[in-house]
């Protein structure tokens, strides 16, 4: 999976993925509309919103980019009904041929977080036979608990040629309270940073392991030195954006192949339309608005990586 | 919530919580064979099984206990088909008056935490109106992006008077590989012990603040310490019975009140029958074999508790 994320960041010149993390006040105004007059102000309501609201995004961007983030915990808001709307929409990526990256931040103890890396990559054994749960392509894992609950994920991603991606350096504000603490003179996040390393030597595709690793696009700077401690793992980088992360912040997350890293943004391409860079298309236009700004964020980027050259 | 959790400890005289993690090979096979006979070797037809299964149990044991735990993972593992036997066990345990830990150890960054926080304990506003999406009590959470990503937790705890158990220091193996480096000289899980009682500082209850630790039973030395570093809060206390942890080495998890811990048991519990100290229950008889199982664990932590008086 992680040779097919390199393979079409190459075809769409596109090191970038969109963050499906709908929350109800970025969706337009008629799609909740219809979706309260269809099903009342209820969790399928919103979960019926969400999901249109989705589908023009997706439709408006699919052939841009080689892969899209659905936050899991947007749509567990709305109970069953809204994670109904985070399986059908992994299914309507995959059938506009994009890869999903599930960010749901697991990680357990073994027993548990096998059942997790079953539930989201692999496949449950049911009697005779076996399921695929929600089937992403790739998740996000916390590394909190060591080894054994990171372990059964690494077994499925052999298993099934899937990917995770592990917390390192996250993007919010207060990451650094224990990520940054010294630990033998050196910041937890690059201990973190060299296990994924470790992890990643197991598992590995031709050029890239299937364990990669999460770093805020916010601190580049740890970024320059992630990059040196796991040379082989992807970097997927949230925090560009909304966030404050910016394309010149970026160039030192990538390798010099011009692969190793794909950038996160959400709020910054869903909720286009809300920009005033973006607001000549409309609330009504909220999907074109969106590949405006996935069109600009791709140009960002690449002018980025250019002179960083 | 807390004090509801206090006063049901002091009822029951059990300081005990029910892991309601079933796993398909728990489950007897006169269960599993009747929901594949309706609903055939599918996810519907394994979740129809965690249902009967855990039903049967929660029946058994109900009277004897305080609060029970269900992992999510164990039915996110089978999708959605899962998560609605997940909603389903919850909305059941509160017909029996039991306090239910959503174990789901969560985390993010806080726009993120915030969907989660109220997606598992407070309410999702939908247009006018506001709906719990999975509705437990208490849920445990991931500390690893600091303040901010627990913060949205504790927002909802006070709002709504619900709990959380912050992972400190956990019962796996490898748990040390960070949660033990020395930071300044103290391990990890100190400084997270720290930030517990300073996070939990703002939400105190009665005697007891909203905000909770989990601690292993297997690392019984270091519940001492944490014991005293986070005075006012509930320690949740997993990897009692199959993964190795004693009543013996429980005392310390306590206060001097009696209170301050909930221990809990999964597999000892759920699937004692299968041990040959309750095998004469004999696989039909499996929730009785739980109650035997639940009172056994009971009376093991009284003692332990009258031994270190």
């Amino acid at each position: 999976m992680i040779q097919k994320l390199a393979d079409k960041i190459r075809q769409t010149h596109a090191p970038v993925c969109i963050g499906l993390d709908p929350m109800l006040d970025y969706i337009p105004e008629h799609i909740l509309k219809k979706a309260f007059d269809d099903f009342g102000e209820t969790l399928l309501g919103a979960a019926e919103a969400v999901w249109q609201y989705n589908r023009a995004i997706i439709d408006a961007v699919y052939d841009l980019i080689p892969s899209v983030k659905p936050q899991i915990a947007m749509y567990e808001q709305f109970g069953i009904e809204g994670l109904k709307v985070f399986q059908k929409t992994i299914d309507y990526c995959h059938e506009k041929g994009l890869l999903v990256i599930g960010d749901i931040k697991r990680g357990d103890i073994g027993s548990t977080s096998a059942a997790y890396a079953a539930g989201h990559l692999g496949k449950v054994k049911i009697g005779s036979k076996a399921f695929a749960g929600f089937g992403e392509d790739f998740a996000t894992v916390n590394p909190y608990l060591g080894t054994d609950g990171v372990k059964p994920f690494l077994d499925v991603c052999k298993e099934e040629k899937k990917g995770i991606f592990i917390l390192v350096k996250t993007s919010n504000p207060s990451s650094g309270e224990f990520q940054d603490r010294l630990i033998d003179g050196r910041p937890l996040y690059e201990w973190v940073g060299e296990k994924v390393n470790e992890w990643g030597s197991g598992c590995m595709g031709d050029n890239y392991s299937y364990v990669g690793a999460v770093v805020g696009a916010t601190y580049p700077e740890m970024g320059k030195t992630l990059r040196k401690i796991m040379p082989k793992s992807f970097i997927l980088v949230p925090g560009y954006g909304a966030q404050g992360g910016k394309g010149s912040d970026l160039a030192h997350f990538f390798n010099d192949d011009g692969l190793g890293a794909v950038v996160n943004s959400s709020r910054g391409i869903i909720a286009a339309y809300k920009q005033e860079k973006y607001q000549k298309f409309g609330s009504e236009n909220f999907a074109e608005a969106s590949r405006a700004a996935a069109k600009d964020m791709i140009e960002d980027i690449d002018k980025a990586l250019q002179a960083a050259k």
